[in-house]
């Protein structure tokens, strides 16, 4: 049964929080008394973060990751190397890359990945303008770093056989093997052969 | 590690989402890119729900519910008997007995029940401003309508004792025995012991 709210004011809240993903209405109501509990500058200073959030972010005309700037920091910065594209699922990829410290090229985000099942096709991502950023040059290598799943293989795949067509460019794609810190006993066995298929020399795990 | 954001304004959303119970920094940076992916005019709506929920609405200054006047739509109705208070520990108890369709008098918000494992005692909740309103006069019945546990089994029976220097108040409790739905197997001994000492008379159970 629908619960009926004592305040139209609360009832308001309670369904704009309940529009969240994960988020029923009992957790919405939770959250709304939680906080009529705060003080009141603390809930404006929720409500105003999320309305500035929406209305000052917006997407990098070059890579697609989210930005305050018609072009992102990375894309503009010139520490970066842009001529190394790395091609990922979502914004929430660039932040796991960028976290590791290791990656100084610039990216380009997808907005998903192929899937025939939930009718997500190529058009419905950003590969023509990838194509078109490899195509205007100036890009030596496009790193594809997307999940090692059926549809992050069907993509990489499809981004493959697209760039291989624009020219001289260098396609890679992440190092899969066993995880750092992974038992051998636990890993899975498709992981596992081609760890062995692909196994690297000793001395370059102390090189760099 | 903490995540670095390529946003000031989006770090600063997730920061205020995660001041929210039960919803850690991953969960919140769901959420913000999540409102991102849509149009802005619902994250609009989402944060001035917010603001608006918490500058309108108070406490009702007689039973202490939620209100957006100083006296609240309940206690203030014509149509309810205002010469029975229900005690309930908070807001929610009191849309879950308006729920039910069966109550008709006026409610009394302790804002939590006496637990001195944390601290709180008679003092933190709305007692003495119940007493006063009994002291007043005009209420012929108070319903102690608390969770049947330690906390609302003390909460009880102090109010209880309390109230009965009041001169003539009629103080009740909810009716404790086996839940509605609930199999004889699966019900706790306690409850099963109480409900035979309280037994009632079959003849009752299709009286009303």
């Amino acid at each position: 049964m629908e619960q009926r709210f004592s305040s139209a004011l609360l009832e308001n809240a309670v369904t704009e929080l309940s529009r969240l993903p994960g988020i029923g209405r009992k957790t919405a109501l939770r959250l709304a008394l939680h906080l009529l509990r705060r003080e009141p500058r603390e809930a404006a200073a929720l409500g105003r973060a999320i309305i500035d959030m929406r209305e000052g972010i917006r997407y990098c005309r070059v890579c697609h990751n989210i930005s305050q700037d018609e072009i992102c920091p990375i894309c503009s910065s010139m520490s970066r190397d842009s001529r190394t594209v790395c091609v990922v699922e979502n914004v929430k990829d660039v932040m796991s890359i960028e976290n590791t410290g290791e990656y100084h090229g610039v990216y380009h985000v997808l907005g998903g990945l192929i899937s025939p099942i939930d009718g997500i096709g190529p058009d419905a991502l950003e590969i023509a303008s990838l194509v078109e950023r490899v195509t205007d040059g100036g890009v030596d290598e496009v790193i594809l770093a997307l999940s090692a799943t059926m549809e992050g293989d069907t993509t990489n795949f499809y981004i493959y056989r697209r760039l291989s067509q624009c020219g001289d460019v260098r396609v890679t794609q992440l190092a899969r093997g066993v995880s750092v810190g992974n038992e051998i006993e636990y890993t899975d066995e498709i992981t596992l052969g081609r760890s062995l298929l692909n196994r690297t020399p000793f001395s370059d795990s102390f090189a760099n």
